[in-house]
């Protein structure tokens, strides 16, 4: 397991690629992960892994998912997702399948790509108990099975809602809320609760999920079904009701050298984040924390990869290690390979620019920078974090008068202009002398 | 002049309007104004015009650029840009032709939309003089002659690089930067400076250019010919060397009864954001700062939009009035209608995420989660910023099981899932319950 390597001071081979990748030295990836705040999700079932490393000191990860629902289960097309997210630069991707045989699809996705793969296995144990009759018929044994059958196919990270107990549903109706629960793994387990008025098996039984969780070294990612679901229910007590207990299991996890994150939100107005983030750091002893978006306003459906990539910049630079992409039919329906290709590229642009103003991956700007002051277009394409879209805009209005410029400015170009300027007169004279004549 | 009615504690029509449209007490609307904190551009000769409030206490605006360049010059397009853009929410419109007949293109604008219009007349004085010979070959008079003709023509406020001297020349000179200067207008007095060696008319005569828009009521926004073009050049000594100007040159506006805003970056890491708009608002005593982005990573062409989303949020939630649009084809070409649409929506989405954060325009956000809960699609595309691409979206993948619920999630709809058994148990019952036999 790698947190017991760490704890011992042994380096993994995990460990050394995520220290070669992220250019840090391989004790400062040692130290972070023995202390759970760095993790390298890989379940030791799991071959054929680019691995990745998620946490204190490296660069922010983005997350993409994918998977059917009953209204589309096309498996052919789930899997074009995966691979087009990791082409466009996911480090992860999560199969959140709901519709169709989602034991294929997962072993399907899970062969078609290289990155760690994430899930959420009770959707399936609700899935097979909802076929027979309700979500709420789903007993404990399924739950736990469902999680064992993941973790043997080799998945490396599982969301689990362990947070959604008697006391956080209390809370939700004591205090209301304007959308109650919004997380689908969620609502599964409130259901439950609710019904059987009995405790949630996944908090319940944590001790149980850890040994489970040691054998595969199975990343746990402790859910938050209470995420709040429009900005009006941000950072409410049911909210933070879940996170203290989060909190308590972080420990007990690493007690027991089990890898685990921590899941955030959601939908927060802009001046909520920086705090969210804070005290996640704080409740959870430095857990890396994946947030999904944050969603910043609830007003524009279509756009919430954009509305996520301003919250996420903002997030992963308070501290956020992990970016959940948001696509543009987030509250709308089952995105396309479009909007993977839109969610995937605005998360990894709002992770890097955290990381910048981190400061922690500066010199590609720079180079790009240079790259348009040469006008060297196909650098400026390689440097770019999608070269796709660039390309194709600049192609549909290319320049007429002079190949170098753009068609914006043509010959009024800024740059050459003063340029050309600067080169006559002496671009290091100390004094502006009149033009001499 | 509505400084001088404001500072008489006389309310203008103008001020009623702001004052309605905003919410805000007109004392305070005129109080703002009068100290030069909240602006109204409006050409006395300007007709059918809505007019908008920029500034203090005011929710954030938006501006959209259009206009021809010398490469695409087709003047049915420009005004077509200029109507989606208003239709799409901009709350003013910049026209920057450097293509063709300028000053018909300038009158068709100004007659196709009613919102408050700016220019930038120095590119057309620039590019009559090219056509000489050489853009240094402007006169100071060609100059002043084109902003005169723009006043005339009810230009409600013109980009004026006043700023451009030959101290912050100087200091691009002994200190260096990497992209040297990106602003159009700001190159052609670069140029102009370094070619003569003579300071800029528009600061040397800074006193005749308050005469002029005083005779208009026009509104000068002192541009920012030196802003950073990279983020390696961010918050630089030439950068803050013409902010120090600025500053001065806004109270000399104030003095004369002149409304005033300063333009800012331009290309800033999201941790020099807040600091930008803080110094800006202390050097030039609150003046309404009109940002171009910031754009918050150079490695993203054909997602700037997107990236000055960040930035803008950022910056107007720390202060920045005025959000200039980037969109899409920014950094590689002349925008199409649909870059316009996606332009106008990132900022105008920028804008509210602030405005939400600032505490002045929450409650639509809890209309749209009212409408997401009681699954009331109509009422969720009515209160969108934009209702074209959510419904377009959801229109490609309708729901199959249930039309209330989205293709995402179907049957297994959180929200309706939780909602169903808290009914069932009684949402108000203070213990959970076991379930009742």
């Amino acid at each position: 397991m790698q947190m017991t390597e760490a704890r011992r001071g042994s380096a993994t081979e995990e460990m050394k690629v995520v220290a070669r990748d992220e250019g840090r030295p391989i004790e400062q990836v040692m130290r972070s992960l023995a202390a759970g705040r760095l993790i390298i999700p890989r379940n030791v079932r799991r071959e054929n892994i680019d691995v990745k490393g998620i946490g204190e000191g490296l660069r922010t990860k983005v997350n993409a998912n994918v998977g059917t629902s009953p209204d589309y289960a096309n498996i052919d097309e789930e899997v074009e997702k995966a691979k087009i997210a990791v082409k466009r630069g996911a480090d992860t991707v999560m199969d959140l399948s709901i519709g169709g045989d989602i034991d294929e699809i997962r072993m399907k996705i899970i062969q078609a790509v290289r990155v760690p793969l994430g899930t959420v296995p009770i959707y399936q144990a609700g899935i097979k108990a909802a076929k027979r009759g309700s979500v709420v018929d789903m007993s404990s044994d399924d739950i736990f099975n469902a999680i064992r059958r993941h973790a043997e196919d080799g998945v490396d990270f599982v969301t689990v809602h362990c947070g959604v107990t008697k006391a956080a549903i209390e809370t939700l109706r004591q205090r209301g809320r304007l959308m109650d629960v919004v997380s689908r793994g969620g609502s599964f387990l409130a259901a439950w609760i609710i019904h059987h008025g009995e405790e949630n098996p996944l908090y319940k039984e944590f001790d149980y999920l850890l040994e489970l969780a040691r054998e595969y070294d199975l990343t746990l990612s402790l859910g938050d079904g209470m995420r709040p679901g429009c900005l009006a229910d941000a950072s409410d007590p049911a909210q933070f009701q879940e996170l203290l207990t989060l909190g308590e299991l972080v420990e007990r996890a690493w007690a027991k050298d089990v890898q685990v994150m921590v899941e955030g939100p959601g939908h927060l107005p802009l001046d909520h984040v920086e705090a969210n983030v804070k005290l996640e750091k704080s409740i959870c002893k430095g857990a890396p924390f994946y947030v999904l978006g944050p969603i910043v306003t609830d007003l524009a459906p279509g756009y919430d990869h954009l509305v996520g990539a301003i919250g996420g910049a903002l997030a992963a630079w308070a501290g956020a290690d992990f970016l959940c992409y948001v696509t543009p039919s987030e509250h709308l329906c089952l995105p396309s390979i479009e909007d993977v290709k839109e969610g995937v590229t605005a998360a990894k642009i709002a992770a890097h620019v955290a990381d910048v103003a981190r400061g922690i991956d500066l010199e590609r700007d720079a180079e790009m920078a240079r790259a348009r002051r040469k006008f060297d277009w196909g650098k400026q394409f390689e440097l770019a974090i999608d070269s796709e879209k660039p390309k194709e805009l600049r192609g549909k209005r290319p320049p007429m008068a002079d190949p170098e410029t753009c068609s914006m400015c043509s010959e009024m170009c800024a740059i050459k202009m003063v340029d050309s300027y600067l080169k006559t007169h002496g671009k290091k004279s100390s004094q502006l002398q009149p033009k001499e004549e």
